[in-house]
């Protein structure tokens, strides 16, 4: 039985990944550490599983980590991660880091928008966790960096469509709505229930960093460099995150094309749902699943392909496509241990 | 594999249902009924469950049923229950029926409460499904009325402290409070997001009729005649469901002794988790799970016990404590298919 | 003391114009209708009102709408109000209408988005009720065509820009998201709180009929035919609207240049706040009021600029926005009424 | 024009003052104090109000204060208040005090529960404000301590039935739920959207402070000792508050002697709505407003009456009850500046 540990246990991306690996059948959870609540029992901080984890939280020691786990999860902020992953790699362990920290391969784009990097000689390794579409370099790697919420819902319906040329590469806009979780678990004014149950607005408008990671694989895509128009938004419930982009169809591309083209890319990829013409993706779908749906809607009048796409913020917008990304590592079928049927409401 | 019928299954109840039952590692999920989406598939009226399902709703017939189920669960209104009941019985299936129908010993109870029973010869087969109390009886039949959702809240905690006589079987006050998908799947007013998500309001004050299922069954458990008094309320969130009840102890019973009832009755049972001293149940914990989660103060200033128990109202007060009657039924494991493990929020 | 009358009071928009009107000090509501309700107290519907309005409502009669009152508000479904419209203007009635019927200049564009119109003579004679840019003709007609929710949020920053030549006229994008009290009183599936709770969708993407109604103005407003994309979304909660809206700055522009138009065009108009930059419009801010905020962000890099456009569709969407048209068309002051104090949360 | 205060500005009870007082007729506001904001505009802390309060918060200064007002609300921490209420008695001013400090005339109670007190000597000069209750002491102080908002939600249905002695002083128990703005504007996991969005649970079972506010003016009513079970719940809301009072009426008494002594008793005051037989009160009906509606049900057969009563906890139970007993201390209708009309949702 493979053990794993998740760095950063308490936080909402972290206790997901305990939820999921706890159910897992091929893994055994077998450390959980945290800064702020090292030395109490987890199910203390999370008791909706009360009786089902059975682990007291750490404070993080590379050396205790090495000793008790051979997949390692990273749920810390930016700039912590870099900091341990040298010795954990130098270990030989498998690690996920959920972190921007190596999610980058332009180093200067990294450096723009976070910190100076100090683990710049492990980025050449590092493979940017994006399961569907970078599957066989995750598969051979032992180091991803595990995409933001946002890039994922957008990327995913984004790669195919440059990568086949259907889309003009210029002028994409991706107007985007999150829950609070993905604010995380910190206590603030922007959490507050009073200030966001009845409220709806704008933030970070074209300055959230996830723009940064997004231009660097679309360019990627594109093989050409690409600006995006992002304008993320602030939803007053907890999960769900939904985006609709707007693109410019090159000329003569029909509905049926970009069908084919999306149904072909993520052709027997379990966790992605390309829906129905006329079928519209619903956050309330994917709530607590791996899966992005993605519905389209092609304006020849306007000129405009409008794709809408919706995932789980915290699964397979964290901890899911995390996990996921493990099972690639590993050798796993990559749907085990994320397969809970959901909610019809 | 053991074939499952669910008839009604576009409800709530009935959809929560095909959930648990896709994911039941021991039975095959073989026909949906639904009077009002027959012929649809049931995957286009909950999306959510895209490429899980692969079922077409079929209307009902009670051939239809016999041929391809073993095991049927009928989420159907009261009264139509009863009106197939006796052909299913008549062919040798297991039924677990979630209607008011076959919950009552006292016919006249029933008649006074609902309408003219019309399947009394079978009242003596069926067993109240109350799993963790009723669990021998069973484990050995095939005709189980489903309990509601509020006393599968508030029997739980309640008739080991009568049973035990550490409580008075008078003045017993139960002040519970629901999530809006308990009214079912019925566009209503009631039902109106902008009529309910910023209320909170009390209803059918004293005449539910959930309050006649809960005195036949602590008077039961009290061997004596117990008189409840019931307050529904409606909360403004979708599930889950908190019952906060209000008891005088008997004299000399101290805080140990309701946790020695308590934990000695359920012993072992795994959906009954009684909490700590100090700590309070949340709804939040239990739901997606079959949970029942207890939790009690005693005020010996006051004379007053206090009770508080959570469950989801759609699990363990539904669909999940149907599954595991099924499980008793059929000697299985009582959870099994019933362990996805709980979110963290 | 003005007399007037809400026809279709019962609605929410109808609602809304009662409270409103009920606390105006020029005028004194007169008379209810509702067809549902007809007979019925309408304290007995919203009884948040109760002991402040002291109305039943009548089943809806021309005569007795002409002899009980001077102005009247229709909130009524669209093609109802053309049936009734002449009659009360033949009787030197004021009028505003909350439905689509009178909104059109063009009434070939009114027929192929809602049906024939049956009241052609008048269309000369309806003003558009876009209170703050129409003011001149609104203040000396009697027949107000008040506007949907969403093109009021939309037309009101982008009609400055696209008059004084500020930004292009093509490619403009409007991603709109609304409260679902949008959607009606009705109950439906779309209403009901566990679909809609946690769930965020587009819907009618490109298809909404309100997008004729926007091109029209937009097109007025340029000197010239104007196509928007427009892509309307639900949110999770019961009032309010917001717009992000995406176009691109003619070479030159500049920040100052969009805050110096847009200030000079709403100088001293009291319900249009301007916000500074960096200021992010949030509906929470003007739940229950007649405010539009404005917020904008220049991205010259991309060559976009970003909208933000906030308002309760219930308020200066429907309702509100209609008495302020009534205040301009009776000469008064146009807050006059509008004046509650707006909640700080 | 008289000058107010509010001292502790932009906490959600300072600013609901803010909002309230700068719409009353009668007074104008003067002067707001925040130690966190001092030096900040109020408009910048709470957005919704920009354009109507033009005030930037000061610090405090005993001298400020009362060169620049002659009514004084303090919207301060337990045990703040007290401190710096001497030095404006002294100097003449009208105060209404949010805090606890001045509402108990049981100085030990008040001592147990919170702290020691400082200003002992003004415990005689100040009036419990429960504005309908002790409307005569309250017009002729000027040191108000106002309500908590259980207590209001509570006590004014009971006060007139135990002071008339219609109902048993023993066993009373009142179930409440409050939304969340009643935890105050501080970011903490229990105000954090993800915690309490989809959550219900009781929180300090009897242990609550307002119980002993409660038991000491029950206890004055009865002429008798009170005892009180007090559960208070949070509600997965911003605003309302419910409370679900059981107790035991006298032999012989009937639902028309209910009625008549809550009627009599609330005759003419307008903001106690005694609700029809078998409606029930919500909190939706009271939200914004200074109402608190009472509707009860008697159940002869199993000895209890039950009631129900509904305010919004930042308006009645807090700050519109604050500016009522200015009005009646300085003489105005006691509704003056609290008739802004109710939403129908």
């Amino acid at each position: 039985m493979i053990k794993v540990a998740v760095i950063g246990a308490t936080g909402y991306a972290g206790a997901e990944l305990v939820r999921i690996l706890c159910g897992h059948p091929n893994v055994r959870l077998s450390l959980l550490t945290s800064r702020q609540y090292a030395g109490k029992s987890f199910e203390d901080i999370y008791p909706s599983m009360r009786g089902l984890v059975g682990l007291t939280c750490q404070s993080y020691s590379t050396e205790r980590v090495c000793k008790q786990a051979d997949v390692i999860f990273l749920a810390l902020p930016h700039k912590v991660s870099m900091g341990i992953v040298p010795d954990l790699i130098a270990a030989g362990k498998y690690i996920v880091d959920l972190s921007a920290d190596f999610r980058y391969s332009d180093l200067s784009l990294y450096e723009e928008f976070y910190q100076l990097h100090i683990a710049k000689s492990l980025i050449d390794l590092a493979v940017y966790g994006l399961s569907e579409v970078n599957t066989e370099a995750i598969s051979s790697s032992k180091l991803i960096g595990n995409p933001g919420c946002y890039p994922t819902s957008i990327l995913l319906p984004l790669i195919p469509l440059l990568k086949e040329g259907l889309i003009e590469p210029g002028g994409i806009i991706a107007d985007a709505k999150s829950g609070v979780s993905g604010a995380g678990r910190a206590a603030t004014l922007t959490t507050h229930i009073c200030q966001v149950v009845e409220s709806f607005k704008a933030y970070k408008v074209t300055s959230h960093r996830h723009t940064s990671e997004m231009e660097e694989n679309l360019s990627k895509a594109a093989n050409n460099d690409v600006k995006l128009t992002f304008v993320p938004h602030l939803l007053p419930m907890s999960r769900g995150m939904e985006s609709t982009i707007y693109t410019r169809p090159k000329a003569g591309i029909s509905s049926d094309d970009i069908r084919s083209c999306l149904e072909d890319f993520y052709n027997k990829r379990h966790f992605i749902r390309i829906l129905q013409n006329g079928d519209i993706p619903d956050t309330l779908n994917v709530r607590g699943t791996n899966f992005c749906d993605i519905g389209f809607h092609l304006d020849l009048q306007r000129g405009v392909l409008i794709i809408l796409s919706v995932i789980d913020n915290l699964v397979k917008g964290a901890a899911g496509q995390a996990v996921q990304n493990m099972n690639l590592m590993l050798g796993f079928e990559e749907s085990v241990g994320l397969m809970a049927m959901p909610f019809p409401i």
